[in-house]
């Protein structure tokens, strides 16, 4: 690789989905009648979203118009490729919910963004299987580009879940994304889901929750609330996870947080580590016995973000998180995005970053994870990848790398002797 | 105030409870029936402790045994002194629950640090009664140096709670704290708490959360799942309070947040800026239009954070959370904090931050804050306080001022045009 190559760019959160009323088809009969009951109720979702403010009536005529034709690529397959071309998007993991405007491409009985560990059990299995038939039917045409996630409403018989693991995968899909909240349902470090956990593992499927979910109930009309601790809900399952030891008993799983940013993820990791490592604070606890590894050998082992449109702020903190752990995404086609304007939005961001750390968050690390063939995307990413000049990054790369050494060698420094923290560059 | 001036050092976090069964005279005869049950189930919370690993039989054994004579500090007048005295502190600021290992000196009927908006109304405020007349006493002997905290079981019925509120200011107590969890009640956004935040802020009583409770039904028995959230519930009330114009309609009300840390400060502080105005994830939802300034402000003048032993972490964070925002605390007499050992944690801790910030943190905060009478104060932190010289502050100083100059300078970066955060320190 060198610096002039261009960018191999996947977005890590992507979204797609059929306007909700088109997925009858991929709904078994014996729920249409359910499934008209759902889509009558869709008014009254959409003025639910318009005074909670999540709705902004003029921003939603405006996005509207102005999108017409690109926002179509949330189904269609062909404007699809358009999209992501424009963009400079060579691959994409694809979750659902097209729109997040007005809810107008919706899985079926709410088991999209809105997933939740409460649904009822025999609609929300069905509704899931409806959106990941479409899904893999979608994903079929350059199945090279796309990584499809499957719904897994993962609080389901466990029986139910493990059929609809190995259907989605034998169908084509390549991740599963689970709800962030498990409602009146047993906890994520409940032994019920290690069958789950290991197949997942075995299937080659990461495992992923994404914002949207949070006890709405408790907001009344506050849209600030909601927004501060949407992030919060799809991240609790990691240290569910992490501490009853599901990442040691299934070395395999993958586990990632989508859209939910990375800035939490420092403080957390600190506190964790200093917690597991004995620090003053912990001295009356009982040891952890069960954990043989430390928090952070867990999380660089088995935990990815999906971070999407990465903040400046989050970047500083790269190497606390770990560069690697860090996937791009551009959230395609949600107004809270990049697209259309992504190119631009990547020089903005990412100009005084080093080129090499540039190529592993904008795409090589999500290849890994989600298992893209870069061979096969590399002539597509020489076609419609920007380049690091594009990006606005030096040939000469010295001047950049120097600037963030303080900040690379400090690290998580909780792990060395040095007290603080360096985060920020040095200039 | 010279370089040679003892600090004038207050913890913002101690804590102090009879041995339950004392608590009888205090509670009114009504409720004793059920006050010899809540004795009766002592045994049954304990095992419940051990069993999530939060109870650790060998530590509490040796902690029990090395510190008998200064563990009766925790309800001793006499003995607290003493203590004090020996750990340099000169004022405190006294929680409910002086023994956090074997919950010996639980607040009739849980409604001390475990208190949930859950509790029964009639028990949890007779307990709450019983504990605030004899914190009133306890305080009495050197009124100067306490400011008890009355414990509100703030769901209650609002009339009971004014009365409460009233009856704990007159019996000399100094602020109020509520539950962290409201459980099936209104959460605090709600309008019927109105007249609550008035009469706290009428009467100059600061509301506070102390880290506690948390849904630990959901844990199983994973004690690193409950250590790494306990600190969220205690901090989440400062979105809905803050977010529902709690701190608009209320300027003269502090809201503080207790044995939390503030590590998460920074973070939620750039997140809730950047939401409010309106920075591009923003651009589809509605406008705060309730609220007339960005969240910072209402950070800066209604808001504090009972710190106790700052981390190092966190000291390197002091200019986004906002240096007068961080009181020190010992959480004397629990086993995670700084007793008996105070001094020489001070020293490891602050030897290389500014002296002047020091004395912001170490106390003069906590004396606005709680209403301490720092001129009355003055003869006694002059004999006990230690002094920069024995915290290995140098007198000279310009480098230590020098090497925070680009954190100081930096600040809270997203308010400015700098785009990372500068934390950590130049050497």
């Amino acid at each position: 690789m060198t610096y002039s190559d261009p960018y191999l760019v996947i977005s890590s959160d992507c979204h797609a989905g059929l306007p909700t009323e088109e997925y009858r088809p991929y709904l078994e009969r014996r729920h249409h009648r359910a499934f008209d009951d759902f889509l009558a109720q869709r008014a009254a979702r959409q003025a639910e979203m318009t005074r909670l403010g999540v709705r902004n009536e003029a921003f939603a005529t405006r996005w509207f118009e102005e999108h017409r034709e690109g926002l179509r690529g949330g189904w269609d397959p062909a404007q699809r490729i358009k999209e992501l071309d424009g963009d400079g998007v060579a691959g994409e993991v694809v979750f659902p919910d097209a729109d997040a405007v007005d809810s107008r491409n919706a899985a079926p009985f709410g088991v999209g963004l809105g997933l939740s560990g409460d649904h009822d059990p025999e609609l929300g299995m069905a509704g899931a299987r409806a959106h990941n038939r479409w899904l893999a039917e979608f994903c079929a045409g350059h199945p090279e580009r796309h990584r499809g996630v499957a719904l897994l409403p993962v609080t389901a018989e466990v029986p139910e879940v493990l059929a609809e693991i190995k259907r989605a995968r034998e169908s084509g899909l390549r991740a599963l994304m689970i709800p962030a909240m498990w409602g009146g349902n047993p906890p994520y470090h409940d032994r019920r889901y290690d069958p789950v956990w290991a197949a997942a593992a075995e299937a080659g499927m990461p495992v992923l929750t994404h914002s949207g979910a949070a006890p709405r109930q408790e907001y009344g009309d506050h849209l600030g609330i909601y927004v501060t601790e949407v992030t919060w809900w799809p991240a609790r399952p990691l240290w569910f996870l992490l501490w009853s030891g599901v990442f040691e008993r299934h070395p395999g799983l993958r586990f990632g947080i989508a859209e939910s940013g990375c800035w939490w993820l420092p403080n957390l990791l600190w506190f964790m580590d200093r917690l597991y490592l004995g620090a003053h604070g912990g001295r009356k606890l009982s040891p952890f016995s069960g954990l043989p590894r430390p928090p952070h050998e867990y999380l660089d082992r088995n935990v990815f973000i999906c971070a999407t449109n990465t903040k400046r702020r989050e970047l500083a903190q790269r190497y606390e998180i770990g560069v690697d752990n860090i996937l791009w995404g551009s959230d395609f086609p949600h107004p809270e995005g990049t697209w259309p304007h992504t190119r631009r939005w990547l020089r903005d961001t990412f100009h005084d970053i080093p080129v090499g750390e540039t190529r592993r968050m904008l795409g090589l690390s999500a290849a890994e994870v989600f298992g893209f063939d870069t061979a096969a995307l590399a002539p597509l990413a020489a076609r419609i990848g920007p380049t690091p000049a594009e990006l606005g990054q030096p040939a000469d790369q010295s001047a950049v790398e120097a600037s963030w050494a303080r900040s690379r060698e400090t690290g998580r420094h909780w792990l060395t002797d040095r007290d603080f923290p360096a985060m920020g560059r040095d200039v």
